[in-house]
């Protein structure tokens, strides 16, 4: 699966532009952004802040795609990360992903997303 | 949840650009095309044609979307369906939701996506 990975201190895009071409067997196009909310916990908050070991993250994140991609096969992903300080409303993390039917797309992203938290190593700090 | 539905001779826009104001407290926004592949059937194809009875479908949508917020309460959707003549690697179908957490909005997006071709009057001809 052609496995894009950035960090980017700059604020995500809404909507992103994938500039990866759609093939014409792609059937499901399928996009998250994780946004911050104001709320986390019971606290109000303005911003969170991440920092990120980028070259092990990017190394886990591919270990982890290689993995799911078995299960799911896709045809294309990009991940965008923010790194630094990303405030309330705008988005931390972005996942596309391309496939032939839709299932698989959202299986893969949402596995994705459930494992992301355990192993990578990117840090959020209030 | 604030629910828009747009049916459109135009193509889809990719990526979309969703108008709605993201919340304070939206930390999910999930977005799926599902696009036209090459491949129907076994039958290479150059196009689909889509035709609706537009105000049942908007109808029976959102009483889908309705049924379906009670599982997973989310807070917006947006619904974009071509007609017309639409070209393999374009869009047929564009949804966004927006949500306080993923989970319910890959749910409810996936379920609606499951419920959809069964009695939404919209049909795909070849």
């Amino acid at each position: 699966m052609r496995t894009e990975i950035i960090f980017t201190q700059e604020a995500i895009a809404r909507p992103q532009a994938w500039n990866g071409p759609v093939g014409s067997e792609t059937g499901s196009l399928v996009e998250f952004y994780g946004l911050i909310r104001e709320t986390e916990g019971e606290e109000k908050i303005a911003a969170l802040h991440y920092e990120a070991y980028a070259s092990m993250a990017e190394k886990v994140m591919r270990e982890k795609i290689a993995a799911l991609e078995k299960k799911y096969p896709c045809q294309a992903i990009r991940i965008v990360h923010r790194l630094g300080t990303v405030p309330v409303g705008q988005s931390a993390i972005y996942v596309g992903i391309q496939s032939r039917h839709r299932r698989e797309g959202f299986l893969l992203l949402q596995e994705f997303m459930d494992e992301f938290k355990n192993d990578v190593p990117i840090w959020k700090i209030k």
